[in-house]
């Protein structure tokens, strides 16, 4: 209980239901004379709003967010900032049918065994409409470690199906509905969407994540480790099944002399590691990757049963994105940019004597 | 800073260095009532501690440890549970080269950077010998989960370089010293090892780590997922490169057809899940997998640079675990186990009222 | 940083200033299937609301709340609840005076000295405004705890300058604008504070709260004791600046034979404890003490300084209660009965085999 | 539960019981470089340690404390920190006696109702024997405190009885066994305490604690208020009832023009607040006073219950404090020292920027 806080120092609290009146969020932990505006969170809310291309689904959602507190004259004054997103869209009706029966590979089972009772209107407070709000306290993150330390953090869809991404063209990323970094794939994946939408299947995604300028020494020992409070803050990303810190699960067949990353006077020879080493930032690249499972949001119908235990089949209407990973992309970016803040603020509190006498951080 | 505790309702916090005085736990949040003595905590230890088998550092650690408080009359009080195990074969010598010097791939460089400061003897806090108090822990958790409800909390090793585990054999695992399930692939794993200390090199592993008997309903939205504190808990572990749930990075490649788990009147059709829908416990068994990375403890030299930046070579002498993975298997159920406690005692909390509606938990 | 929460299993967490666009709580930890209703929650800030008499301040605050989130077809879902209420009556133009200089009294210097940027409406983030949503989510954690045990949580004004209550009728106390349990004062009272507006002065006051049926057995050893928690919900206050449980201060002067409790199997024979033994509750009730202090904002000139360091006058101009205790009368109570629902959780989660075996919770 | 955690980023995590095998604490968050040895931590127990004047008990507890961990070289590594007392006089036949029944005024009582089973030898986890690692933790903190901004924290006894302290005599303290700051008043307590003896009563007492040299800026709004956590510190020390700020319950006979604190180019011209305005310090004396009951454990019979609810006496035997408000000096040093480091380290982690602006911190 209590589940709906994440961070120490930079901390973010969010409620709201995918049907319900609105989304909310406490950021906590800002620090003061921070510029800060509206328009700066829009930017990211609208790559991750939905209906904006014909690979996602066609809700409308104009996620437009106020800041209610904590910004005075432009600039953060160091109180808790509060986000609210009014749902304007609602269209209950739609999801009348499921009220009685618990959609597979949905949350239905669980919160209803756990709390008795749940919003079923959309998936309630299990959708990934609730993400929403953490991409705007993300934008807060982003733009305190960019104006303080250049920091830059930025994801793209690594993986679609067995459509692998071969070059990594950073500028191609936001010219591409899919976030792909490598042009010469676009007409594969636009193919493999439309045979699926099609079918009326769903498919996974591997998304990556990239920090760069992180200094070295953000990550305490021993249980908060950098990677542990990443691997936390992507895996509790709606559908996420897998994190990896750099070579991640190729580690499991490599040897010693192939892994470590060795070390000249003009820094690392690689970067094995993800930029992590004992939970600490190496100042190298922080690398992550996440597997998003596919949607159980799809039109083939499916064995499920009902609230009292009949066996029944769900078939699913109305308007889904036949491929979550590729919203996910700004979601991560902005779990991503919220551990480094909290670990930053972290490490300068304890560690300030250190950072003052070292021009690292 | 502060990152030596875990968990919300069941904490602990540690200290102690690898060649420190002693290693030390607070365990808080234990239900009273419960029998425990130091030899139900020795079990484990004995499992993780090294010098057991020739695939395993030959460091004698007797890891004795020793309760100080918080049991009385055989029984928890209710109050805080201190454990010790004091170090008694601490060799400092050996590690006297390695003071002036960054060994790769080991937080000796991020230490230094972060804190100024480090203790160098055997890699100080950065150790794995730190996981031992996990593992007393961990048998305080895994004792009182199985009385309660009958939950068992077990790992294996799954794979290491190629060699994968085909069937799982849970009588095999503890018949081994590398915690395999499948028999039929020992006397490759044991030339593997014999062929890897010839050469002087590591190697990486694949543990999986489950959880049988868990009611439904354990992990809280939206931040504090089971899976994402799983991920936390896992992550934490030192060498952990990657963590799955269920079907983890497979899932890329699913389709919603393939993965989503049907449910019918007895129950669910298949685990692609891990046992975790919205970040809620199915009642299925929770499955997870850990990548560990090969140690950089190897005996082939590799460059590095000392304090002062110039370049150098290391060589690692000493007494090294070819795979540190092996040695991972408690120490990943410890974890888990500790993860399930907190949540089990967080569920109870907020939703006793539905808990005893329901035989379900 | 990062203090805009309170609680662990029954958490707050709140944002907005005094003449912001609103104010905002996230509550967090309510169990699932509670009744609840924006009018259960306007009650309690109607209480609180200034305007309501000659001897508060003239400011119209409607504070209408709105309930957001986590309720659902009339009962709580066990997910979190997001409350807003909207500013309606600004008139920042009041406060353009002192945008330049630090209010004696107030925390205009230290905002400015911690922050270095300050919303100077109004007190900004400072002012007791705040409190409205420490009310609100207060009425939540009363409504839950008398469903499930009867335990109420009710608060007066027991002294004001000299003049205190010498017997507690508790029917007087919503009858008269003071929340005062003696009627035979409130003559008195009423001349005090007709003098008080003609001086243009302020006065302190002191409050008592007052919790019954609450179960033995709420609070944790040794830090989160129930008493300690108390002294810390309550000392967050506005304008608060000493907090008694039982007997309080008095006990400096008492001996071991008059300040003890004795038992008997029909009870205690006395309450010198206020409920509280060892940081855990008795099953008496829980009493505690706070003192508010006079408030700053009088139209007595007093010397200050600018924000440069110059020498100056403040005149305080406007609407103000010239007794800031009168208004803190529901404010305690929320904060005694958000600390309560926090531990009766917390006992909850940790102690239930203890509490299903006697009736005593 | 899990309440044996005190602080945020400076955090001490306690456990041991009266007659238990050892006490110990882990202290987390501590800057590294800082130079501590065992000798620093015992120069602040051997202050609060029995048996040290014909005043307080005649156990002893020569209370010798080790540092197991986070320090090498003689320097903190900014690793977690292990402390440990082995307990060597433990006599538990003494306490036979008190197993089967409740005695008044104690936490037997209500530790007996909340955990259904206690370790009654001693008063155990609920003595205040376990203060001794507060005060072990505390003079880490004022170690810091001292060496970065020259912070001092000391406390004296203001009072005992009717006899109150009229001078402040800061050498004279601990030139007394009362740690009072009145010489003139010595003879007078020294009789009051031998009347005491032969009645086999005891008295509470009020003890005063000052830090000094605390730059402006510490605290946060708006629940962690500097003020609210050192009443949660101070609170939480065994036997006290009562915590005052500044002139604490002297403001509900206050008026505005007496309490507010002016300003001028110079400074403040006085110091009713307490040093703490809004939560945040001023610059000035951080003041907080506290009373302590007069301990249960007398030689007077009082009345009482077994544990089968029977009604029977209480006689206490054995060495106990007359005043244990006495000892509760170094205590009461220790929990605002931590405070203070607590508050020191999350602010300068926010609020860093506005700290390299100006000269206050």
């Amino acid at each position: 209980m209590a589940g709906n806080s994440f961070g120490q120092l930079f901390r973010i609290s969010t409620f709201g239901e995918s049907h319900g009146v609105a989304l909310g969020c406490v950021v906590d932990g800002v620090p003061p004379g921070l510029e800060i505006s509206e328009a700066d969170l829009q930017a990211d809310l609208d790559r991750r709003k939905p209906g904006t291309s014909r690979y996602t689904t066609q809700r409308r959602e104009p996620d437009q967010v106020r800041i209610l507190s904590g910004v005075f004259e432009g600039k953060t004054t160091g109180c808790s900032i509060g986000l609210l997103i009014e749902n304007t869209d609602q269209r209950s009706q739609d999801y009348s049918a499921i009220s009685g029966l618990f959609r597979p590979g949905h949350a239905d089972y669980t919160y209803h065994q756990k709390f008795g009772h749940r919003d079923y209107r959309g998936g309630g407070r299990s959708s990934a409409r609730e993400t929403a709000m953490r991409v705007a306290a993300g934008s807060i993150a982003k733009k305190y470690l960019f104006e303080k330390h250049g920091i830059t953090v930025r994801a793209y869809m690594s993986q679609m199906a067995d459509i692998k991404a071969e070059t990594i063209d950073w500028d191609q990323i936001e010219q591409n509905p899919f976030f792909f970094p490598d042009a010469s794939k676009l007409e594969q994946l636009d193919q493999y969407m439309r045979d699926l939408k099609k079918e009326g299947d769903s498919i996974g995604a591997k998304i990556t994540v990239v920090a760069q300028k992180v200094p070295v020494g953000l990550g305490e020992p021993v249980f908060d480790r950098l990677d542990a409070d990443l691997a936390h803050a992507l895996m509790s990303i709606n559908a996420v099944k897998g994190v990896e810190i750099g070579d991640g699960f190729d580690v499991v067949n490599q040897k010693g002399t192939q892994h470590r990353d060795e070390l000249t006077p003009e820094g690392f020879t690689s970067n094995h590691s993800g930029g992590v080493l004992g939970g600490i930032s190496t100042g190298q690249d922080i690398i992550a990757h996440i597997a998003l499972k596919p949607t159980s949001s799809i039109t083939i119908p499916g064995k499920t049963i009902t609230v009292d235990g009949e066996p029944t089949e769900m078939i699913t209407k109305g308007r889904h994105d036949p491929c979550v990973g590729i919203r996910a992309v700004p979601i991560a970016e902005a779990m991503m940019a919220i551990t480094l803040m909290d670990h930053y603020l972290r490490h300068r509190a304890q560690n300030n004597d250190v950072v003052t006498q070292t021009p690292k951080i």
